[in-house]
């Protein structure tokens, strides 16, 4: 499928000027618009700018409020609950993070559940906001319930994505940024787009089967924890997704298990909710509060340079230290530009002409 | 391979015996032998009384000090370094989760990373501390390298668990404890005894190809992290067996990567050691630092209830909520008594002759 290439620079010129469009403040807009563009530059193409008319669609059904007033509703020291006002998960996450951080700057370390929030992007974006304070950072979200428990043919749990980044030297930070499925959503709609057979191990039919179906999620099918089926750990994808929608939901009274509010727009809310809206979880630990953070950096270099230096199996070219990949990826996006699926634009060009708002691309 | 059945109490005595005997204190014998057996009772059979001999060949070797003076080296209001001074981590990793407690009571949360400790046996035991205080309790060490990372041979991590453990309101806590490897150990163990292949995903050999070898290890193999292949999410597996690893060494001072101690005693210490001993990390969190403790736990039960009552699949009895086997083995152990291998029983028996001590059963 052809692609255009554009700057990062004028996709986010035109995704701040749609968030404000739909009401969101300057200091929101510019918020929300370095969060989603964080995805595209990191090469999660599915979560980002790709997404931004779904965000408007949740707004025009009043599912999305572009004018917050985000606060924390309990706090200790080293904790707080935060309502995020069904706020863009883009602007409440952020918000949550910085938090966080602030309680690890006075106790070393602060851990922030969020309510009433919606999606927020990538986890990476948030959890290395901790990163230039010397802190490790964690982010985590649940989501719309895609994924069947082990031995299970309902969708309970979404695609429940944790983050953890960690501060080194010389190296680069070390992120991890994972879906607790084998595959994330994102992977079958390339699947769709190439007509191509999912593996095996990443999704079932709506009878439990093993199926190679990218499209199964729309025929009662569902998404399978990280490791598959249970001879090959997925008791242990479902209990990560669970821990997930424990810190995020359970902690902060926001929906949970199939609870969860749907992305897409036209999908009705849930009859029943037992919180509100979308939780999240957000965490920072000062390094120095366990140990002098050069230190801490410099065994990470250690670590790094451990596994990069790593015998590869033949045939493999290297191997890799997590974060790496996303982290080449902004480099050349941000020097060559991001390059859009020709469906992308169109639906980019419908959104400008909606706002009265010029999307350039032939 | 025929089993002999042992009661608790009769197993728990001859466990004090012998860890009296190496020199532990009443109440350090007391603390590992409840922790030592916590594995055997919730059929973790790999992580427990299996194990005495080996931990009694540590001492001997002096690799384990059986009188440590456990402390915190450093410390702020939410975290904590402990200094385990080679002592059992069946001693030291209840003395940092109490630590952890201890904060969370003040401050929300607590977080200690443990340096210079041992193998500390089933996370579980570790985390399950928090419940009584109406806590989530967390608990990860790192261990002798048997896994390789994505694409590589090298065998740089151990199979690193997670425990997560929170409390419910009617319903059982909720307790995740998983090693971050498809497979653990223990269940090569198993195939090996009863002369089966591995599945696929579970190993690979020392090129790096997929093997069904139980016996692998032993011949340059490797474990393979949680989703076995680059296909089927093996770079998540690595990512949190890796995140284990930088919270339980990195932030402690503790052996990392391939450096961390082996567990055998014939198997020489590595000659680089960049940290002190084993490493872990231990989390507690306040539930009402956040929301009511009862309205979590009342959410707790609601969500616990919606999974159990999933519909399964065809062939299947039931959905399972995390923890629910190990509490049905510990049920039944507690009642009937613990079964244990004659290989195991021999050993014991062994055991009992090297210090005087009867070791019963026929």
């Amino acid at each position: 499928m052809a692609e255009v290439i554009f700057p990062y620079g004028q996709l986010a010129e035109f995704t701040k000027a749609v968030f404000l469009k739909i009401g969101c403040s300057e200091e929101h807009a510019e918020t929300a618009t370095r969060a989603l563009l964080s995805a595209d530059l990191r090469g999660i193409d599915s979560h980002g700018v790709a997404r931004l008319s779904g965000y408007v669609r949740l707004w025009e059904v009043k599912r999305v409020n572009a004018t917050p007033v985000i606060k924390i509703i309990h706090e200790t020291p080293s904790t707080a609950v935060v309502d995020g006002d069904s706020g863009l998960g883009l602007v409440v996450a952020p918000f949550a993070m910085q938090v966080a951080i602030e309680k690890a700057k006075q106790v070393g370390t602060g851990w922030v559940s969020v309510q009433n929030s919606n999606h927020f992007g990538i986890a990476a974006h948030h959890a290395m906001m901790a990163l230039e304070y010397d802190m490790i950072g964690m982010a985590m979200t649940n989501a719309s319930p895609l994924v069947a428990p082990t031995f299970s043919t309902d969708k309970m749990l979404g695609t429940n994505p944790i983050c953890v980044a960690a501060p080194a030297g010389a190296e680069p930070p070390f992120v991890a940024d994972l879906a607790t499925t084998t595959a994330a959503n994102g992977k079958l709609e390339i699947l769709q787009r190439k007509n191509l057979d999912t593996p095996t191990g990443w999704v079932q039919d709506k009878e439990g089967n093993t199926s190679h179906d990218p499209h199964i999620l729309k025929k009662g099918g569902a998404l399978l924890p990280l490791g598959g089926d249970r001879e090959h750990g997925s008791h242990k994808g479902y209990a990560l997704g669970a821990v997930v929608d424990i810190f995020s939901a359970l902690l902060s009274g926001a929906n949970y298990a199939p609870w969860v509010p749907p992305f897409p727009a036209y999908v009705p809310m849930p009859v029943q909710q037992p919180g509100k809206g979308i939780g999240h979880f957000l965490g920072a630990m000062r390094v120095d509060a366990f140990r002098p953070a050069n230190e801490f950096k410099q065994s990470m270099d250690h670590w790094i340079q451990g596994f990069r230096n790593c015998k590869p199996i033949p045939g493999e070219e290297k191997v890799l230290v997590p974060g790496d990949p996303e982290r080449e990826f902004e480099a050349e996006r941000m020097a060559k530009g991001i390059p859009l699926l020709e469906a992308v634009v169109e639906d980019l060009k419908g959104l400008g002409e909606k706002f009265s708002l010029y999307f350039g691309g032939k």
